[in-house]
């Protein structure tokens, strides 16, 4: 990927023979300084899960994680740095194992439990499966179908730029174990929401409704699934004589450990101007167990705190910037959550976040009020020459900002490439190698010269 | 990849317009066979991953496969389809688990045991790290360096088109536990020998000298061992005060069975001249027990078979076609030794084995006689129609073939692109879904010409 310069090249070169001609260096901008040097997004992410890896929301680790977000932060010379605790419900895995027993030879698939998934017990269950090719085909199934077996949603989800693919065949994982759970199956167990073809299962959350007995509920990896689905096809013969359907072996033992201590950590680039709201970034510090959370979401931490080290080393700005880095977003945005318990009713000027991989900014989109239009215009300028194009919808936000923005607060999105992010994400292969610096790189300077127009915009154009 | 058709195109319409006219079929070659329809290669290599799936040597499993083949084989027509058993000692895989236990939080690592590994015990052991950056670097150290600690061995090994890269970076494995040992090791785990970066251990044999005593051993996956090497190069911040050393929690807990059945399965085109000694093309049957076994090496039985199916039906040929599916050859070629004391003494034309994945043949090299010099020109014009260059070196032959062809059988091999091969080469990624079928068939084409012409190659030409 071409990553332009801000400035023509020309234009580049002159400064650079200007600068040396008067011997004086020109005022840098955020954008420039993101450019050059070593690239404190890279560090951030490289060190964050290096020296404390995977880190499930509520654990230990994810303490871990705070103790050594606010060292960090400190160090890099940003303000306010603290933690703000909040309580949560925490769920951890346990031993998770899968066969199917019905061929002529027990074969071993590989699963992970969903996050919330009940336990089978450490003896595991048997039983019967029910292929569904899709979420729709298992909701539009009869209980007689399910009861006593264990539901298979299987699929075929693709790689899409924008991500689209995951919230329509991630119904499956989200409420897939619910809509089984209710009809009576035992079980149930999903191809992973994912695109990917190792063998790797894709965790992730699932919620089953008040009053719903939550029952086991895990993915396989796309090659196991594509193997039940090739042995469910298959004529007779594949199966042994005694036990023509095919049945499958679970064991999941996952705990949930009541209400334990999570928290948000947040720091502040201190704006000059007391009368202007605040700008709010976001990302979130903790991870999936099964990797170590570089793509989702240490390098969401990283390009978001290197954007305003940036914008404060070009020169304080108007308005203060708040990092937030979220705790226990993955099992429910519980930190994003707790953040607009505590700061919803303050003011803020604008809300954005990172929390879709590393991968490079591709499309801008705004949620911002009329007042907004020419800092919109400006900042689309801004990000243009970094391959950047402006989109036609309105800002999503992000998880950890929900709150904030279904409150009213404007939004952008830098829409990031998320053409190989499920090939990844919530698998133990979300690790650092994953991760193209230069691609990163281009994600902090695109931040940084949204991020350097936002913090000197005029209370005019935000509220 | 194009798969160039045998005969030039207009050729290929001049005959479709005569055998149209006339209303006769032209007889068709084996290797134009091999380009039409169904190739029998893809449904050996599915059918047999999937019914079957992992099938260790020594194993129910391995010997569920020879049942399994017997009958594939017998369907397909083959003649004197039969088991001949053997025995050999079985080691099979127990737990398996290590852990980064000196960082901040103790970091889980992906590991495999290496075949005759010894067992850590249930409870496991934890240790000091001892980094090396190759096989060589622990092989020039003094025993102090190593004596009491778990050893670690690094390297940088990338793909390589003919494979070359497994031999030399491989003396990790092969050999660097038995050094390790020897040295007072208390175990060893190594990078694996693996060009891919997921969270794939490679697996493997090793083997200990005699009157060594075995020690744990085991390969980590190549974003582990980035991980590792990275806790091990950082400032000591990142470990924990008390612990300034890295170290390492590991469990394996594999087993030594004793003596057990295992068997090769050999099937035949029988020849039309008694007095022409028979080909012989060999794969095994046996896999790692990690993945399917696809492509190691599912997909070389189904090349040679679908090869020899073609020769077949394109009309009875002169020599006998010996079909040989080991087993046991990961282990330690204990089919091909069996084979060896079994048949060695009896005249073989030429040996050839496909056991290396399933991506397209690139090179052929011949290892005949100074009579076959007019044979290797005719194979040689015969493949080059299908992007296969004739190599300078000789022949290497094949672990199954390799007592044969030690023992002075004519070799030739058909070399197969090994680019991609070491990502996946005994893990469990090593699944159906990793088969291009079009590089597949190419495989079987090539396979189909040779094959073709050295069963009526005279006996003035091969022994």
């Amino acid at each position: 990927m071409k990553i332009p310069h801000s400035s023509t090249r020309l234009a580049g070169i002159a400064a650079l023979l200007l600068s040396s001609a008067v011997s004086a260096q020109p005022a840098q901008s955020a954008a420039e300084l993101a450019q050059q040097g070593d690239d404190p997004a890279w560090a951030i992410t490289r060190d964050l899960t290096t020296d404390v890896g995977p880190r499930m929301a509520g654990t230990d680790a994810e303490a871990v994680a705070r103790r050594w977000a606010v060292r960090r932060l400190q160090a890099m010379g940003f303000a306010n740095v603290r933690e703000e605790a909040f309580d949560m419900p925490v769920w951890v895995r346990g031993a998770e194992e899968a066969w199917l027993t019905s061929g002529l030879v027990p074969q071993k698939l590989a699963i992970s439990a969903l996050g919330n998934s009940a336990s089978t017990g450490p003896k595991g269950i048997e039983g019967e499966i029910a292929y569904f090719e899709s979420f729709d085909a298992l909701a539009a199934a009869p209980d007689a179908a399910v009861r006593g077996k264990i539901v298979f949603i299987d699929h075929d989800m693709k790689p899409t730029q924008d991500g689209s693919g995951y919230g329509y065949y991630g119904r499956g994982r989200f409420t897939g174990p619910n809509v089984a759970a209710k009809k009576g199956a035992i079980a149930i167990v999903i191809r992973s929401i994912g695109t990917d073809n190792h063998r790797n299962p894709h965790t992730g959350v699932t919620n089953f409704e008040a009053g719903v007995k939550p029952i086991p509920a895990g993915a396989i990896s796309n090659p196991d699934a594509d193997q039940l689905v090739r042995q469910w096809r298959r004529p007779q013969p594949v199966r042994s004589d005694e036990t023509p359907s095919l049945k499958m072996k679970l064991t999941l033992t996952p705990q949930s450990l009541g209400t334990r201590k999570s928290g948000n950590v947040i720091a502040e680039v201190p704006g000059s101007d007391p009368s202007a709201s605040p700008i709010i970034i976001a990302c979130h510090l903790d991870s999936w167990d099964l990797g170590t959370g570089s793509i989702d979401d240490a390098a969401g931490c990283g390009i978001i705190t290197a954007a305003a080290k940036h914008v404060m080393a070009a020169g304080q700005p108007r308005r203060t910037i708040r990092i937030l880095w979220a705790g226990a977003e993955e099992v429910g945005v519980f930190g994003g959550k707790a953040y607009f318990d505590a700061h919803g009713k303050e003011k803020h000027a604008v809300a954005l976040e990172s929390d879709f991989g590393a991968d490079r900014v591709w499309r801008v989109d705004f949620k911002l009020p009329d007042s907004a239009k020419a800092l919109s215009d400006r900042i689309a300028a801004a990000v243009m020459p970094f391959g950047v194009v402006r989109g036609k919808q309105p800002a999503n936000g992000g998880a950890d900002i929900g709150a904030l923005v279904q409150a009213g607060v404007p939004a952008i999105d830098l829409a990031q490439d998320g053409t190989r992010y499920f090939d990844l994400h919530h698998t133990q292969d979300d690790t650092l190698d994953k991760i193209d610096p230069v691609q990163l790189r281009q994600n902090v300077t695109v931040w940084a010269a949204t991020l350097a127009i936002l913090a000197n915009s005029s209370n005019d154009e935000l509220p």
